[in-house]
C-alpha cells in the first residue's frame, strides 16, 4: 500500500477538525492560524521501540502514549493543546496494527480536543514514533522552568513511582494491577491550564521525580528540601521498602505527574478550591542542592533518573 | 553522556537565535510569537538510515539534508522558513559524528534564518531522524496543490533527475559528478516565496516529478500535458536513452525542485523578470489524466515514484 493510502484509510479522519486548522493532512504542510493574544507552543518527543515501550506493548498503548508524553509538555507550560503532527516508522505495513496504533492515538486527542494536522509513515527496522506537539499559551502567561523562588511549597500533582513500578512488575513476569499508569499515562492537562496563573515554575515528571525537579533547580538557580514521606504512592507500592519506593519515585520515569513551586499562600487558596489536585513534598531553598528527608532526618540517596543516553 | 550533556554541546548554539522565539532549547517546549497578519505553517518528514540516505552517508550530509527535506516543503507552499525541531534516534553517543551532524543541520538553516528550537534525542539500533518544520506565511496565502486551473502552464524550478541517478550511480559503485544533488539538496525557498502571489498551486519534488505532479492533478481535478524533451536535466545524464532518463525524472525522487501551475501571462512576466528560474515543460488540461508526449507524439511510460510502503 502507498504511504498515501494508509494515511487516508487510518489517519485522515482520526482526530476530529479544530477551528485554528485552516488546512490539514492533505498538502505538503498544514496551515494554523494561532489565535490572538497568544504564542505557539511547540514541543517534540520520540519512542522507540525497546526503549521507551516493550516490544510486546499494544499498538493502542503505544498510539496513546506518543500523543500524551507531548501533551503532558504543553501541560508542564500551561498550555492548551492544539494539534499534532506524526512522524511513524514500523517495520511492516499490517492493518490491524496501524488500526488500533490510530485508535490509540485518536481517544488521547480526543478529550483535549487534539487534532492530527500532519506527518509521514516510512518503513523501518525499529518501531519508531516522533510526535510534535504544538498549543497556544496566552501571551507571556507560559509557566517555564526557572522561576522557583526561595520559600516556594514544591508540590506533586499525584502519585509518584507507580509507572515505573508497573514495569518493573512486568519485567519480572509478575502480575500488575497499575499497568495503565505505564501503558495509558493521562496528560495533566487542565490542571497545568489551572495552575498557569499562579505556578512560578513547573515541569513534567517523565525521566524521574529527582531528575526534574533538578531542572526545576539548576533554572532557577535555588535548592530544595523534600520530605519523602509526603510524597504520594499508588497503594500498590505500599509492600515495599522504602529504598525500593523512593527508587521509583525518584529514579523512575514516566509518571507524567506535574511538578511545580507556588508560594504559599497560593498553595492554599489553590487547594482549598480544588481539593486533592495537589501534594505538597516540600520547599524551595536558597542553598542550591536537593537534600531528602525522612520524617526530619537527613537522607542520603544517589539521584539517577531516567538517562535517554 | 546524559541526553541534556549532549544537547547542551552540540545543538544548543548550533544555530542563531530568531527574533519570533521567546524562549529555545531549554525547557519542556519552546515558545514562539508569530507574527501579525501570518499564519503558521508546520510539516514533518522522517529520514531512515538504509531507506532515505546510505549508511555510509556523511553525518554532515545527513544533517542537512534532514532540514533541507523539511525546508522544500515550506518552499512549497510560499513560505517563509522559521524553524525547526528535530527528533534524533542513533545507534551510539559517537561525538565526533554529532559535530558533523549538527554542523550539515546548522549549515542548512542558516542561510534561511531558521533556528533549532527543540525536539530530543534518544538511542536506537537504527539511525532516524525526524525534523518538524514551522514557517509563516501571510494570511490566506499559501499555496497549495489544489488550485491548478485548465490552461496553466506547468513548470518546474530546475533539473530534474539529478539525484535519482546520482544514488543509481553510488549503488554501482560508479564515479558520481553529481552526488551532492542527492546529498546536499537545496531547497528552493526564496523562489517559493516569489512564486506565491502567482502560483496556482505547488509542490515540491520529493517522490518523483510523475508522482508529484500527479498529487497536484488529483487535488485539482484536473489533468496535464508533459513534453518530456521540455524537462530539464544536468549534462550529467545526457549519455542516458530517454526511457533511462524518464525514469529518473519521472519515477525517481529526491530532487527537491518545485513543480507549479501558472497561467501563461504570469509565467511570461515573471520569466522575464527572472530568466532561467522557471521551465515550462507542459500544460494543465480538464481531462483528469496525465498525458506524456515526446516532440508531439504519445508516450507510454508507467509512473510509480517513490513508495514509502
Amino acid at each position: 500500500m502507498s504511504e498515501f493510502a494508509l494515511i487516508a484509510r487510518h489517519f485522515a479522519h482520526a482526530t476530529a477538525k479544530h477551528p485554528q486548522t485552516i488546512l490539514g493532512i492533505q498538502d505538503d504542510c498544514a496551515i494554523s492560524q494561532i489565535p490572538a493574544d497568544c504564542q505557539l507552543v511547540s514541543c517534540m518527543d520520540t519512542l522507540v521501540c525497546g526503549r521507551h515501550f516493550l516490544p510486546n506493548a499494544s499498538a493502542y498503548a503505544i498510539g496513546f502514549k506518543a500523543v500524551s508524553v507531548n501533551l503532558s509538555d504543553l501541560a508542564s507550560m500551561g498550555a492548551v493543546p492544539y494539534a499534532i503532527l506524526l512522524g511513524l516508522s514500523l517495520p511492516k505495513n499490517d492493518d490491524a496494527w496501524l488500526a488500533a496504533f490510530a485508535q490509540g492515538l485518536a481517544d488521547c486527542c480526543a478529550p483535549f480536543g487534539v487534532e492530527l494536522i500532519g506527518g509521514d509513515t516510512t518503513r523501518s527496522e525499529v518501531l519508531t514514533i516522533s510526535v510534535t506537539a504544538l498549543g497556544f499559551v496566552p501571551k507571556n502567561s507560559a509557566v517555564r522552568r526557572s522561576g522557583a523562588q526561595i520559600g516556594d511549597v514544591v508540590c506533586v500533582s499525584g502519585n509518584i513511582g507507580t509507572a515505573s513500578f508497573a514495569l518493573q512488575q512486568l519485567l519480572q513476569n509478575k502480575p500488575c494491577v497499575v499497568q495503565d499508569a505505564l501503558d495509558l499515562p493521562i496528560p495533566q492537562v487542565h490542571l497545568g491550564q489551572k495552575l498557569r496563573p499562579i505556578a512560578h515554575s513547573m515541569i513534567d515528571i517523565s525521566d524521574g521525580l529527582g531528575q526534574d525537579l533538578g531542572h526545576i533547580l539548576t533554572a532557577s538557580g535555588v535548592g530544595a528540601h523534600i520530605h519523602l514521606q509526603d510524597i504520594p504512592y499508588h497503594s500498590a507500592l505500599s509492600h515495599l521498602s522504602n529504598a525500593q519506593k523512593w527508587h521509583h519515585q525518584l529514579n523512575g520515569g514516566d509518571d507524567y505527574q506535574l511538578c511545580l513551586t507556588v508560594s504559599q499562600s497560593d498553595f492554599e487558596a489553590f487547594c482549598a478550591q480544588n481539593p486533592g489536585a495537589l501534594y505538597a513534598i516540600g520547599t524551595i531553598t536558597a542553598t542550591p542542592q536537593l537534600q531528602l528527608f525522612y520524617h526530619k532526618q537527613p537522607v542520603d540517596f544517589n539521584i539517577q533518573g531516567w538517562q535517554h543516553f
